[in-house]
C-alpha cells in the first residue's frame, strides 16, 4: 500500500469494487443460467421418441439463438416501457432501445449489458418451457414464431407488469413473486396451454375411445439428468432474481429488503418438498425431478419471506399437485402436453402466487404500495394467466387456421428427424421395430 | 458520488460489501455442488444395469431430498453442538435449533442460511456416495433410512468432531484435513462398507467357486461424464472448505491461514495425479476418472499447505492404491460395492489424511492446540473410519435381521426399475437378451 | 461495528478484500471451464463410433491429466519469459520457474495459483479441441506427446505472443483478441490441421474414388449437449479473458478498458449469430451447435469493443462460413477431420481476427503501442496459423516415418476400446450388425 487515500477517494474506490462485484454476480448467474438450456436439450430430446430426439433438439437450440437478438432489438425496451400496462414511457425505455449508448459497450454503463444478460436467459427459460410441450409434431417455423413471441414480447410485458420495481401489478395490488413464479412460469405455462389446444395431440396419443396412451421419450436417464442440470441452473435464475446493492443489504426486485442467505434455505427445502410430494403421487424419477421443479415455482414468490418449513410446505403440496394437474387435462380435455409443461410451470406458478397471498398477507411494501394480500396475488395470478394463454391460443389458432402450426401426418409418422434435421440420434443402434401404435390424428 | 462519507460511514459500508460478497461466494459454492448431484445421478444410472437404471436414479434424488429437511430439523444442530464429542453444547446450539431466529429469513443474519446451504450439500453428497455402493439390490425404504442417518447425523458429527474452529480432534489431537476428507469421504466410504457386509452382493456378483463376475453398469460413456461433472461440482465443495473472511486473508475451517490460490494449485495437480496414477493400474475409462476423485480426496487434507508437486504425487499414490483396494475387498472379502464408493472414498480419504501426517507433521495450529503429527492424524483417521463404520454396520445388520435391507430375490432378478419405478428406461431400445448369468444370490 | 478503523486501516481492508474477490472471480472461471472437459468429453465420445467410445473418452482426460503438471513445471514459465519472441526474459519468468517461491501456498501471493489455475484450464482446453479431430486412430502414445506439446508449450508460446501486456503481436503489431482467438482456438485449430495430413483419415472415410463417406459418431444427442455445455464453460473461459482491477474498471489483458457488461451482450449475441449461420447452411444440430462456438470465436477478439449487432453479424458469418471450410478440406485436400475441429476453431479463430481488423482498426491502444489495424491482425493470425500448424505438421510427421502415429488398421478396425482399454460402452445393447463400409486405409 502506498500513500494513503482520501475518504473521497475510499468511497470511489470502494464503489467502483461494488460495480464490479456485482457485474461478476450477474455475470455468474447469466452463465449458470445457460446450464438450464444444455439442461433442457437434454430433458427435451430424451422425452422424444428416437424419431424425433434431434428435432426437438434443434427447436430447442434455434429458440434460444432466435430470441437474444430479438430481445436485443425490441424485448429489453418493452421491459423498461410498459410497466404501467399499455402504455410505453418512452422516456424511461430510452436507454433500452437497441441505437442507445447503453445497448454496448461503454466505459460508464457496467450494468446494461450484465443486465441484459440476465434476462435475455429468462427470456430464452420461457422459449425451453414452452418447447417441451410442443414436441414432435410442431412445425419448425411456427415454432420459432411462437417462441419469438413468448420470449421476446408476451413474458416481458408480464415482467414489466409485475416483475419490475414500479409494475402495476405491484403499484396497484401489492403484487410480490421475488422468483418470477408469474412472468417466467405461469406465462410460459399458459402460453404453452394455449398453444397445445390448436395444435393438438400427437398422432396415437389417444386411442380411438379417447383415453389416453403413454408416449414414452427414448431415454427417462437423458431427461432426468437433464431436469437436475435445470435445477443446477436455478441457482443462476434465482440469483437474477435479487438485486444486489453491495454496500447495502440485498432486495427483491420490488425493492423490500432480502437475503441471499434467506434465498439458500428455502430454494433447497422448496426442491426437496417437490421431489417429496412427487414421489408419494407417482414413484416415478420423471415426476421427481418435475416436482423438484414445480416445488421450486410453488415457493418462488415468497423465497425471500417464508419459513423454510413452509417452503418445504409448499413444495409438497406443488409436488403432489402438478402430476395430477397433468393428468386432467390429458383425461380431461384430451390435451397432450408432451412434457407436462404446462403443470409444472403454469399450475406450479399459480400454486406459488396464490400461497405467498395466503401465508405473506399483510407483509408490508415499499413506498405507499399496497401489501401483500390474497385478492392481490389472485387478481395478479389470473392477469399472468391470460396474459400467457391470449397469445399464445390466439396466434396458434391462425396459424392453424391456415395449416401452417402441425406438420403433416405423414412427416409426423415418418419422424421428424428424417424429415426435418435430416440426421439420425443413434446409426449404430437398433431401435425396437414399433413402440407405439401409429394412428391417425383425432385432431 | 454524492457527499463524501465519513470514516465510520465508509466502514460500515465496506463490512456490508464484505457480508454480501461472502454470501455470494458460498452461494455459487452451493449451486456448483448441486452439480455433483446431477454427476452422480449420471454416474449411478449409468452403473446399474438397464433393468435398474431408473431405480438407482430414484433412490438417489430421494437422498437428496430426504437429506435437506432433516438437516434442516437437527442435523446443524448437530453440528454446533457436538463438537466436544457427545456432549452437546446446548447454548453454541441454540442458533441452530429449527425455531431460531436464525433459521430462516432475517435481516440481521446474512450468513446462517448460506453455511447451512453449503453444508447440506455435504451432507447430501455423502448420501450419494454411499448411494452407489448399495445400487440394484437394497430395498428403499431401508435405504432411505440409512441414507438419513449418514447424511443428517453420522458425518455431520465427524464434522463437527474434526471440521470445526472447536472439534475436539483438532483441539486435542491437531487434526488437520482441509478439504473434509474424513468427515465427508472417510465417514460416507466406512459407513457403505458397513452396510455391504450385511447387504451381500448382487445375485451373480461371484460365481458358484466365489471368484469374483464382473457386473458392467449400461453405460460407461454415461458414468464417466458424470464422474467429471462430479469434478466440476468439486470446485463448489472446495470452495466451501475455505472461510471467507473478506476484508482477511482466507482461513480453514480450522482458523489457520490459507489462500484460494494455493487451493487452485493443488486441486489440479492431485485430480491430475489421480488421473494418472489410475490409468497406469488399470488403463480404463471408470477407474481413471474415480482416480481423478480419489487424487482430490488424498491430497483433500493438505490442499492449503502441499508443494503442487506433492499433491500431484499424492494423487498419484491415491490413483495407484484405490483400484487396488476395490479388487482387495472384493476378492477377499466377497464385498460387492458396485463402483467402489469404499475404495475412492473411505482408502482415498484415509489416504490424504495419513499422508497429512506425514508430510505436514510440525505444522502449527491456532490458540494453543497441538501442531499437526502423524499420531493425530492416524489417530483421528481411525476415529472417522469407525465413525462411519459402526453406524452403517449396526444399522444395517438390524434391518437385515429383520429381512428389511433387501429386495426379494425374485424382485432383483427381474430388474428394480419394473418392481419398484415402473418405468422403463429406453422404451425403444432392443437390450441384449440376457448379459449376465442371473444365479442366486450367494449370501 | 467496533471502533472506527483509520483512512489507512480502510484502504488495507479494501485492498485485501479486492485481492480476495479477485481469487473468487478466477476460480469461478476456473470451475466453470472445468465444465468444457465434462463438455468435450460427451461431445467427443459421441462423435465416435461404438467401437471407439471409451478410447476417445481416455484420451480426452488424459489430456488434461498430463497437461496440468507440465504446464506447471514449464508452461507457466513458457508465458512469463517468451513474451519477446524467442528470447526467453529470465528475470521475468523466475516467479513461474517450478521451484519459485510464487508457485505453491504463499500467504503473501493470493494470486499466481489462481492465475496459473484458469491459464492451466485454456491449456486444456488447446488439447481437448485437438483431440476431436483424431479420434478413433491415433495411437494413446503419440496422441499423448502432441497434447503436452500443443498444451504446454506452443499455444502458450502463442499466448506469451499475442496475449499479454507486452507480447511482440501488441507492442509491434498493435494485435488486439479480447478472448484468445489466436492463441486457443487458431493455435489449436492449425495444429489438429498439421497432425491429421500426416495421420491420414479413418479407414473407410473415402471411397475408392476419393469419394468422402460420412462416419457418424454413435451418439448425437450426446455431442449436442455436450457442445452446450462447453458453451456454459465458456462463460468461464470468457471470464478469464478479462483482468479483475477490482477497484477500478476492468482491463483486457493488453490494458485497454473493457466491462463485463460488454461482454455479456457480445457472447451472446455471437453465439446466436453462430446458431442461425450454421442452421442456414446446414438444419442440423452437429453444425448448429459447432457454429455457436464458431460464433463465439468470430467475435472473440472484439467481445470487448464490438456494437453487439455487429457482434451477431460476426457470428452468423462464422456460422455460415465454418462448416463450408470443413466441406472443403475433406473434399478438396481428402483431410479427415472428425469433428470439424480445425474448421471450428482454426477458421472459426481467423475470421474472428481478421474481422477485428477490418472493424475495429484506428482502435487506440495503451502506451505508445500501435493502435488495432488491419495489417497487424493479418500478420498476426498468420503467426497463430504458422505457430499452431507447424509444429503439429512436423512432430506428427516425424512419428508417421517412424510408424508410431496411427494403430494399426487391424486395431482401428477392431475398434479401440477392445484394444486399448479393454471395456464396452454399452455392454447390454445391441449395436446394429455393421453400420459403415470398412474398407482398407487409402492412406
Amino acid at each position: 500500500m502506498e500513500t494513503v487515500a482520501t475518504t473521497a477517494e475510499l468511497q470511489a474506490m470502494l464503489e467502483m469494487a461494488t460495480t464490479i462485484n456485482m457485474e461478476v454476480f450477474y455475470w455468474w448467474c447469466t452463465g449458470l443460467m445457460v446450464i438450464i438450456h444444455a439442461g433442457f436439450l437434454a430433458y427435451e430430446m430424451g422425452a422424444s421418441r428416437l424419431k424425433n430426439a434431434l428435432a426437438s433438439g434443434v427447436k430447442n437450440i434455434l429458440a434460444f439463438a432466435f430470441i437474444v437478438p430479438t430481445f436485443f432489438f425490441f424485448g429489453w425496451w418493452i421491459y423498461l416501457a410498459m410497466y404501467q400496462g399499455f402504455t410505453p414511457d418512452f422516456e424511461a425505455a430510452a436507454a433500452g432501445a437497441p441505437w442507445a449508448l447503453n445497448m454496448g459497450p461503454n466505459l460508464t454503463d457496467n450494468a446494461s449489458g450484465i443486465f441484459w444478460g440476465a434476462f435475455v436467459l429468462f427470456a430464452a427459460t420461457t422459449a425451453s418451457i414452452f418447447s417441451g410441450a410442443v414436441i414432435e409434431r410442431i412445425r419448425m417455423s411456427a415454432f420459432i414464431i411462437l417462441a419469438i413471441l413468448l420470449g421476446s414480447v408476451v413474458w416481458i410485458l408480464g415482467a414489466a407488469w409485475g416483475w419490475h420495481p414500479t409494475g402495476w401489478l405491484t403499484t396497484d395490488l401489492g403484487f410480490h413473486d421475488f422468483g418470477a413464479a408469474g412472468c417466467v412460469h405461469m406465462v410460459a405455462g399458459f402460453f404453452a396451454l394455449g398453444v397445445i389446444i390448436n395444435l393438438g395431440p400427437r398422432i396415437g396419443r389417444f386411442d380411438e375411445s379417447g383415453k389416453p396412451v403413454s408416449i414414452e421419450g427414448h431415454s427417462m436417464p437423458m431427461t432426468v439428468i437433464g431436469l437436475m442440470m435445470i435445477i443446477v441452473g436455478f441457482f443462476g435464475f434465482l440469483g437474477g432474481c435479487i438485486i444486489y446493492s453491495g454496500t447495502a443489504q440485498w432486495t427483491t426486485i420490488f425493492g423490500t429488503p432480502a437475503t441471499l442467505s434467506s434465498i439458500s434455505f428455502n430454494t433447497l427445502m422448496a426442491f426437496s418438498g417437490g421431489i417429496i410430494g412427487a414421489y408419494i403421487m407417482t414413484r416415478q424419477p420423471f415426476w421427481m425431478m418435475s416436482g423438484a421443479l414445480a416445488g421450486i415455482f410453488s415457493a418462488a414468490p415468497g423465497l425471500d419471506l417464508y419459513y423454510p418449513p413452509l417452503a418445504f410446505l409448499m413444495g409438497i403440496i406443488g409436488g403432489l399437485i402438478v402430476p395430477l394437474a397433468d393428468k386432467f387435462i390429458t383425461k380431461v380435455f384430451k390435451l397432450d402436453d408432451a412434457v407436462g409443461a404446462f403443470a409444472v410451470h403454469g399450475v406450479g406458478g399459480l400454486i406459488g402466487i396464490i400461497g405467498a397471498g395466503i401465508f405473506l398477507a399483510g407483509y408490508p411494501n415499499v413506498e405507499d404500495y399496497p401489501p401483500i394480500s390474497f385478492m392481490g396475488q389472485l387478481l395478479s395470478g389470473l392477469v399472468m394467466a391470460a396474459l400467457g394463454f391470449i397469445p399464445g391460443y390466439v396466434v396458434s389458432l391462425v396459424m392453424a387456421k391456415f395449416g401452417v402450426l402441425r406438420v403433416p401426418p405423414k412427416a409426423e409418422i415418418a419422424g421428424l428427424d428424417l424429415v426435418e434435421v435430416p440426421l439420425t440420434a443413434y446409426p449404430e443402434s437398433v431401435p425396437a421395430a414399433s413402440t407405439q401404435p401409429e394412428k391417425p390424428a383425432t385432431v
